[in-house]
């Protein structure tokens, strides 16, 4: 469909109250996964970061790896080892996952936006000391809890009008860089920025009271009602984790917590600049 | 015509380039006339202005009087006065103008920008001595030349996140107030603020080869090329000074100068933030 | 009397102290009414205005429409109505005190101000959305209370180095535009502002115990022994809501309030810079 | 006499046009001899000093030594040398002029100031090497001529809010410090900084055509004139260097210079603040 | 040996005018290639340059891969082919290259200065676009020639206490991500800063006379000695491309370049902070 | 010894922690008495505050008068008066002491940081009246309690990149100027800076436990444990109330204090830049 340009003023003017509701705000958008998949869509969804920013949103990506880290795994003839049915992230796996993470997947993100005349910084969180972690489980390997969040790299980034396009993998004070969930990482990184907005892309249309039917998303999650929703099994297995990031965020100063449809081309801005939600948004508690 | 969400985002999306384009770049805007005659119309224009401020655009309007003054002249009883059958302003009807222009247009519009959730500051040529005049010809009464522009009160407007709405009255070192063209005070204004683009918002649809075909529409004028329309009639009688204006700014340094059609909903975005242009615009000299 | 250059340095030097106690504070001037009357008059307080801005205080002016308001309204024919004995100030009559307190009056003070080496910035409560607020009594028409002070426009303007002067009306979020009483005004911007001194001037001496013996003024009034002034009818009629916004001010962190005659000439000099208080200060508590 | 408070704002408001004049800009002030000599007379030029520091001029002060050097020396048991009749300045007397002039005579002024309301800080050529020097003679020992002035520490404080008040010594890059002329050192530094205005406090009340006729004061004299007074013997003696630094003033950028007598009480005031200069002003060239 | 705090006492104390020389100052040092060989060596580097940054000079790091790309092209089974015996980058190569440099070795050395307790940040000449490069020559893929250098994000960074570690990868405007050699850019970035000094870490001691013979080290060579240098094949091979930047860099206002020993611990240090150079200095023409 | 480049470089290196810990924190440095007594030493340690200033930390010098006081006095011709055996600072005695501290003995300090590459400023107690005081004992004449400190001045001054090097006199608001006993000076004035370190230069070692065997040196105390060392005879005399000031600083904010041995070359370099502090260290309680 082509748009008459009195469509487009249109358009435009009806996005001016979400358009002034974010702007000066800091918003953190977690990518990754199977959102990631295709060139289309990571050049949709940069362009809609790019699109954000213009208009003074103070915008912060934090990415995964999708597919990219176990084909380089695979090319580079490593195995996978278990132990109880977990996967080990031995050294070298490790050091695969940085690379494929802040070498080819960060630069790429940060590629794209320069080319649609945004202004992006890569970084890490062992860039600035940004995320420090700590052993899950030694036997696991270099998978990394938070312990703690340096944010005033990502806030220098943001004052001098730049996009931080963040890699989550970690530091601690032994030289050890550790793999972290990119969830987690957003959470922390939203908390300790106190954005406004967490937006996860995923590759789910929201949470369904009946999985079966897209009719059945249930738009607004109060961090209290989580419980029972784990309890009725509507949030199931990978679920619960994310989920739980989405409630801790909420719960220590983000005002909101969206997950939307990452395969749907441009759903974070229909989620921010229309009227109408897309995904299922959690808040600590709705406002009355 | 009801937009889906998708329609929403790929508008959105296609205005990056062009937001880009101005985004930190300082436009004005010459509001008067026929474009001011109904609410809905300048309701659409604060809105627009409103939103080219929100995506960072520095947004300057210099307003005239519209109607308004040639009603409240008649209200109060005022007589006009002509010599050679120009129209004499006197102390009084000079005082009428400020009265309206300042008073009633310039909050006006200041009140709606304000209610859009935009942050105006209405002023006059005479804060800050913004305008100083001299008199075109003592027996035409209070009518002045600008002769000054000191726009440091403009830029810190600016700079504080405002938008500045200027009447055009003009002050002197006598104590004189005068009223002035908003056509000229916009074009010295904009000079004065190096700015990228001037909109004047009229009430034709730019200028055109044969006045009866819209068609006919000149979309790119050069400045050396204004003398030879001047010539072939195509700009005549009260356009000649208004294009004056427009050639005056853009050999002083003013990138653009566009004449749009003010009663045309939206004329200012689609002119701004859509690829095709719906006026004339005036360059010094076309890139080639 | 021709002072000598000897006399002029002695007083000079002699103000020192004064000039030091309000060097960097801000000092609110209520200017209104009788105060108002005579160009002379208008004239010296301007002047006392810009030595006050010179001397590195942060003066605000806030202004109502004297006898100009009634004059213009009588020009354009039109009628007042009154309810039970009430002013009714019906969409018309408010536009036109829009009008001419924005318009002429304002940029009147504005233009004197400027001519005198002064830079300011004629405001009004709409500009930024300063003052917002909501009918007293939609029977009486577009009389607003206060209900809002955004203080931030004042502070810029200020701290730009330009003297803000205020016309007192006021706006809401539905498009109102309000008038609202100078005094009450100038109480709530003096509080918003934390000021040092909020200097009312009115065209009485101040408050006299005896009311045909100037040589009874109060100098200096608590705001807890107003009551008792009110009880011994030493405070009546149109001084009462004028009083209570002293008191109000003092109660609220406006160090000092003074009640001072405007008709006097450079009476706000004589007051702060002589050492001799000429009207009734308003303290909260006296220090001891 | 004993003014009333009228005469106070009069006087006050008459002051406006020249307070405007140099607020903002920078006056140096040199100060010394026996100009110096009474305490009274000291303490009426530090509350000027304080007054116009406080109306916004940016007031440096660079004193000399005055009786206080002299006094010290005899005191010490020191004799002075001559050679060729000229005063030998040795180490020992070099560090007397030190103490003198940097501990008793600056601390003196800075703490007069400090208790009429001021703020200062007493620096020498010594700190942050504003002054170096070279010898002018071996043989006359450690007086200097002024070879390098490095202003930024005297701009830092002037930023900052504080008068800087400045002892003429200065150093070398072998650890040497010089005694230095407070005339030259006050005429370096103030074109140095650019001043608006020197104003050097002498014991006479200007240059004299008839010596015994204080009405023959050359009220100004443009820099190309000079030679000729001194041809005509009008400028003589120890005047001749003294009116040499005045011209390398107005000759290098510093607006106008002017020679006023320091015995009386506030000439300073009287010159800048009044409209009837009591002294002799230089400037380049007079505007036409 | 173990040293007397009298010794590093001493040490210290004699290394303030080198301190002093660069305090404030820009340094931009290029590491790479066999200096990078050993953990022991990296560490000794990222110590000095933590010293060099906390005492205040301007750190800029730029690094190569050094032996880790060729291990894991090998890792990978990418086998290279030649063209000419010209290496082709073809797009599986450079994406290698790409995150070894960006991925391992980037954050490698970050995290390195972070635990010696530096703050750094790792970025690529993709980030902020701060390179882009067009394609020497189609065939041999994406090996780049740098075209523009964007410094504005390598300045922030500097200014807000961070030091800049730069992967030496480019990007155009079409998405293409280049290979860059390190020295050229290096080079570029030094010239784009203006940077006090280039250190170009090497493995070899500087430029020799007699290739055998270290004491035939050439201490000092000034541009136009270069082509001498060469024809005398006193430079040759690989160090041609080397000089020449080196040449590039002083001809286009970098004060110094050095080459250094970077097998030597702490070359950096010895260079910058003692009296004797130890490597070989190009300057534009020396100083007389 | 003469050192190798590699010893230079080592021992920088290995400085690195201690640097680290001192960036960017204030240290306030009293410098007086015997350690004041050769000129050598006094090179050396104005030496080591430039140092210390140019990797970062911002160095505040308090100084006394050392031998040149008497000295002077004794020059004079002065006679020192006693009542009850303590010395009567009269006019003229508090006079010379002035001249001495900030003439000769502050300039003198200044005069060798210029020299060595560092930028000072000195001041008095009395400059932005850092310092008020008021009588101990009027018989005792002008030496004074410190009543009050006013650090805005030092502040600018370390923020504007200069070392302030403070005379210790004093003054109050009648006019008069105390002398003030240096290690109270310093120690109010590290209070004031909330200083990370407070090191006061003495002629001693440290405490020694037995006075005759320097073996016997306490490197570490807690507040708590004064008292004791009091009761036990180890601080006796003069150093009680110089053991007063030391704990008075460590309970009122700053970090530690250290005295040192000021005869010893560099000690100051030592204590803060080495591993193994030389003098005796206060603490408010042992970190556990």
């Amino acid at each position: 469909m082509r748009f008459s340009n009195n469509d487009r003023a249109k358009v435009l003017i009806e996005a001016l109250p979400s358009i002034k509701k974010y702007s000066g705000k800091t918003v953190v958008i977690k990518y990754g996964g199977n959102a990631m998949i295709s060139e289309e869509l990571k050049d949709a969804v940069m362009g809609d970061i790019v699109l954000l920013a213009l208009i003074g949103i103070r915008v912060v990506l934090v990415h995964g790896g999708g597919p990219d880290i176990s084909n380089t795994i695979k090319t580079m003839g490593k195995e996978t080892k278990f132990i109880n049915g977990l996967r080990v992230t031995d050294a070298e796996t490790a050091e695969i996952v940085e690379m494929v993470l802040c070498g080819k997947v960060n630069k790429g993100l940060v590629n794209i936006i320069g080319n649609k005349g945004g202004k992006a910084v890569g970084i890490s969180g062992v860039d600035g000391q940004l995320l420090k972690a700590t052993f899950i489980d030694k036997e696991l390997g270099f998978v990394g809890e938070v312990s703690e969040v340096n944010i005033e790299l990502v806030e220098n980034i943001l004052d001098s009008g730049y996009i931080p396009v963040i890699s989550t993998i970690a530091c601690d004070d032994d030289g050890n860089i550790f793999n972290i969930n990119a969830d987690t990482a957003a959470a922390k990184i939203a908390i300790a920025l106190k954005a406004e907005a967490l937006i996860s892309m995923t590759d789910i249309v929201g949470l369904l009271r009946d999985r079966y039917d897209t009719d059945s998303l249930i738009k607004v999650v109060e961090a209290s009602e989580v419980q029972g929703l784990i309890d009725d099994e509507i949030v199931t297995g990978g679920m619960i984790p994310k989920v739980g990031c989405c409630v801790d965020a909420v719960n220590n100063g983000v005002k909101k917590v969206f997950i939307i449809d990452g395969r749907m081309p441009h759903s974070i801005l229909v989620e921010l600049l229309t009227d109408e939600g897309i995904g299922t948004m959690f808040v600590k508690e709705l406002e009355k």
